[in-house]
């Protein structure tokens, strides 16, 4: 099989549920678009750049151990710069960056344009495409290599 | 193959660093545990008994939308009952759990003693096991079933 055509890429099972805030909105106003909205990070986007992204672990941490109000901007405690991936990445090279960087999801994006967003839940809904089988023989190879 | 012995048990890939707390901790220690400890949750304890479990979005969302303080115990916010799976349950088992209750970490327990603590994380290090051809196998084969 020729190997390029055996990648299945992030575009493939990239949420296009996004949403992007102006990095002057204050925390609250955040916590309420993720919560009405049911979107657990927000990007936030300034001169049509996406500069940061926040979850609620920033979020959580900034009014508890940073001392920050929730009236504080989103731009004081989003995470920044921004890791991404581009669109026609393989899916494995977005398990990668989550474990190496210790983070449930990754903005898409081509060309400055945000297309996209790979989660652990995506992953997970590919991952639940599996049977038994095919999980034991993975794992199986990988104890016997060891 | 013998369909019981393919199949891949959570204790293989579940976590053994969990912490649990009292419910009369109040948010912002409970924050700070999860913080230092790179623990992003916690089960809730009392009587020797889980009642609950805790995570960095419970806590956002207590500070932000439902008004609490950093004071507050986290026996009013935790999330309660604990859903959770026993350590003989197939790694799939979790995958759907999480992707129902849409949650990404799951106490393991059995006879009601916490064992471990299973997560997307951990999902995604059996993901990574995979090559680019199984992935592709697996998403051809359910394309064509649609």
């Amino acid at each position: 099989m020729d190997s390029e055509k055996s990648k299945i890429s992030i575009d493939n099972f990239m949420t296009l549920n996004i949403k992007s805030i102006q990095p002057d909105i204050n925390i609250k106003d955040a916590a309420k678009i993720m919560y009405e909205q049911h979107i657990p990070s927000l990007l936030v986007e300034e001169n049509h750049k996406m500069i940061g992204i926040i979850t609620y672990a920033d979020i959580a941490l900034a009014l508890t151990i940073f001392d920050h109000k929730p009236t504080t901007q989103v731009r004081e405690i989003m995470s920044s710069p921004i890791i991404s991936v581009t669109s026609d990445h393989s899916i494995l090279k977005a398990v990668e960056l989550m474990l190496e960087k210790r983070i449930h999801k990754i903005p898409v994006i081509d060309n400055e344009k945000i297309q996209g967003i790979i989660s652990a839940t995506d992953l997970m809904i590919l991952f639940s495409m599996l049977s038994e089988k095919q999980i034991y023989n993975v794992v199986k190879g990988q104890i016997e290599k060891i």
